[in-house]
């Protein structure tokens, strides 16, 4: 499949048909202060709380090794009904060999993820179940799609991740499809990827092939962490089997995690924003003090995913006024307990359209202000989660660059503030030839991929596509471009032993 | 006209159709603390190159009346070239008589505009030439869009201010339109509006009947403002001489001014936006120190429009990353100088897309985040400006709804923090039937207009519509249930004859 998409890519570059523009491979730093929408005082009120739900509620946990992880670590237990009571002094304990600020390498060094501190990282949308684009409507994850989507992922530089299964590639055996698509990533793109951490096995196959890309042994990678995974909570208050396994091998392998409550206010949390964040730090809490439980300095994240639900209907929302602020909030709970913060920026319509944009913009700002650290479902998250779109993939894009932009400062200095230029032109001239301008003016402003600035008439002439037309146009292009980034012979050979390996033992009978 | 158009909203109000929801009337405030992307030192080193542009490259200005008044007040002036050179030692003196805060106050005060502060207030586009919407596509600005406009502006409680001239009404006679427009202001809505200020005549005109719907005299008026306008500057460094007679005009009368550069780096401006923002801060201090010598006190506004052009064909482009970083910016600069900012929210796309709204959301963003006080051109620009547009307004409604409820602080107390609750619901289980929900529910969360929130077979069975078209479907419903407000008819026929006998001075033939 590889070899004719290399050799288009290489006839197009041959014709010297303009790349589309994008921004190049950097690593992404937030250089203002995170913004604050909580005092000190709220925050402790916030921590409080979720020290009374710890020490008074419990967590239920549905594992019976972390249940006596944490017996022999000082909580009270109840097994017959797996809950867990922490008292703070075990949690604030277990929190001192968590480490601020850590790294996932990948097989190519250059996309390393920097997690913590001031770096942003932007992903792939993780899980959904369909698939959509103009031309070809919405259907069933599939192995096709999930390829094609790896490969925008990789295609674009401000996609710093791949998130877990970008979908569901569901004409696959379900206890096996992990394979595929883990060799899918490591094979289509060379950058970090979330791997599924449904039970200890999809978890440690996830660590084994990434380790073999790298040409590492898992005790090499043990120190030198090169994938992580989100667990989700069952919120409210617990932790199911194969997500705390799942929590368990990671941490084991000193993989990295990120605990993530799933706190729809109004659903699973109370209705009130406060209590909300109270549920989630205790959720998160209870899972990042098991990850250093099991391992001592494993790397793991503050995950967060608080929104609302439509009152009327029971149904998600996401890029409200309210989620904007928990992404911010959240990030001062975060950084409270000095950890990596990890958001989203979703929304929840059904199409590419001004309100997919909208939507993504709020939550966008609210994890950028936010100082979010990994910006999860960053690309191509569309109906909530339910579905993978390739053009909400392209507006995503061009939304992210147009952060990563934002977030260049501001220089000033003799030759930013263009005296020269300025003492030159006459009133009411214009600086189009001036040298200041012309020296400047190709690196002077971000340039859009998505955007169009044609006046009207011209953009009629030209069809008058709208963005969404226009996206269409692009992730078509951007198939093309795809360069599949060149391996090992002999690594992908053990990769595919590897598989072959797993699935004999799994049991898998190929289709 | 207007009769009928009562009768239907009656009816409708009587049929118990649920109406489109909308926040209630409300003063906007920004709780947080201004974003900073400049130093202090940034900050001083801008100030410092604006008064050398002032001090050694000057400012044409051509109006007799104001160079006198200048050179009077100690300025270099030749008046040959129409010349100024300001020494900081004069602007820092005129500066001493502005205020940092003030109020516009119209027909109905609980529309009073508060400017300065954290108060924020959101306008209605001002000044394009075309109108354009989803059924009947694009056309010549018109009276009959331009009350239809004006109506949706009364019509949604987060539209603080009617913009100047919301469409052109080319049917009319360019001499007098102004007079049409100021009528429908006045009548079709209760709130403040922004008028022309080309000469002395549009300026007075506009005062006059703002005077006549109070029952105010001039001269009562004077120190009780209720209109504004914008006084574009011909950057680079040049007043012209309509726009100076008009802001000499408005001070002279108290009368609110937004003294507005465009600065559009690459063309007006040099390409750097250190450059544009020294040139801007250099062109606003010129306008403001001359209102101040008019009439020490007047009320005025630092006013910044600084954003890019597309640099391969110098279209202007705007909400771009350069230009949110513009917005925040520039309200460092107006408080630096204690002043009330007019920022804006722009957007090139030539439709009601994708585009429209990330582009807007980038560039309100920055407006919030630099404490805008006019957030002008806030509802309805498209085409970076030169169409209204009536699905692009109903979007900007939205969208400015989410920014006022992001700006609501959270709360956190016993109440909201819901530990009763939380401790009562099940592990797994929810909140739905909560009391603590059942009691908050119905207003806990922001209802949007636009947004739809329906899964997605539902959202295909009713029809699919995207943002776009569902924004059809509000304006039309929002022209229904728009209602007139009340106005006492001797002081409508008080407007009427105004009009008449100043359409008699211009020597207008109604057609």
């Amino acid at each position: 499949m590889s070899e004719p998409r290399r050799r288009r890519s290489a006839d197009r570059a041959g014709s010297k048909a303009a790349a589309i523009p994008q921004l190049p491979l950097r690593r992404v730093r937030n250089p203002y202060p995170p913004m604050a929408l909580l005092s000190e005082d709220q925050i402790e009120a916030i921590h409080e709380a979720s020290m009374h739900i710890l020490e008074n509620f419990g967590i239920e946990l549905m594992n019976v090794r972390g249940l006596s992880l944490l017996e022999k670590a000082g909580a009270k237990v109840d097994h017959a009904s797996q809950t867990v009571w922490l008292d703070r002094g075990l949690v604030a304990e277990a929190l001192k060999s968590t480490q601020s600020t850590y790294r996932l390498t990948p097989r190519n060094p250059e996309r390393t993820i920097h997690l913590g501190g001031d770096t942003i990282n932007f992903t792939l949308v993780a899980g959904p179940p369909n698939v959509h684009d103009m031309e070809r409507g919405r259907r069933a994850g599939n192995y096709r799609d999930y390829c094609d989507l790896v490969r925008l992922a990789q295609h674009f530089n401000c996609i710093h991740m791949i998130g877990n299964q970008v979908c569901a590639p569901i004409e696959m055996p379900a206890n096996s499809r992990h394979l595929d698509t883990y060799f899918a990533n490591l094979t289509l793109t060379d950058k970090s990827f979330h791997l599924s951490a449904i039970g200890r096995g999809r978890a440690l196959d996830g660590i084994a092939m990434m380790a073999i890309s790298r040409g590492l042994t898992l005790d090499q990678m043990r120190d030198d962490p090169a994938v992580t995974t989100i667990i989700s909570v069952n919120s409210p208050r617990r932790f199911d089997e194969a997500m705390a396994e799942g929590l368990m091998t990671m941490a084991e392998y000193g993989q990295s995690v990120a605990v993530t409550p799933f706190t729809l206010m109004g659903a699973m949390s109370p209705v009130t924003l406060a209590g909300a964040l109270a549920q989630q730090n205790a959720e998160a809490l209870f899972g990042i003090v098991l990850t250093q439980l099991v391992h001592p300095g494993a790397p793991v994240m503050y995950g967060a995913f608080t929104s609302n639900v439509d009152m009327r209907s029971g149904a998600p929302a996401f890029g409200t006024p309210e989620n904007a602020k928990a992404n911010i909030a959240s990030g001062q709970l975060a950084r409270r307990y000095n950890l990596p913060y990890r958001t989203t920026p979703g929304s929840a319509s059904n199409a590419a359209d001004a309100q997919g944009t909208y939507e993504t913009m709020m939550a966008l700002w609210g994890a950028v202000l936010g100082h979010g650290n990994l910006v999860y479902h960053a690309a191509g998250w569309q109906e909530g989660g339910l579905t993978a779109s390739y053009e909400k993939l392209i507006l995503d894009v061009e939304m992210i660059q147009h952060m990563m932009e934002f977030l260049r400062p501001i220089e000033v200095d003799d030759g930013e503030l263009a005296l020269d230029a300025l003492g030159r032109v006459p009133t009411g001239g214009h600086f189009f030839g001036e040298p200041h301008t012309l020296e400047r003016y190709a690196s002077a402003f971000y340039q859009p991929m998505v955007s169009n600035w044609q006046n009207y008439e011209a953009w009629q002439e030209a069809g008058g596509l709208d963005a969404t037309a226009r996206a269409t146009l692009l992730w078509k292009r951007a198939l093309e471009e795809y360069v599949e980034p060149a391996m090992d012979p002999a690594i992908r050979e053990e990769l595919e032993a590897y598989m072959a390996k797993r699935k004999e033992e799994i049991g898998v009978e190929e289709p």
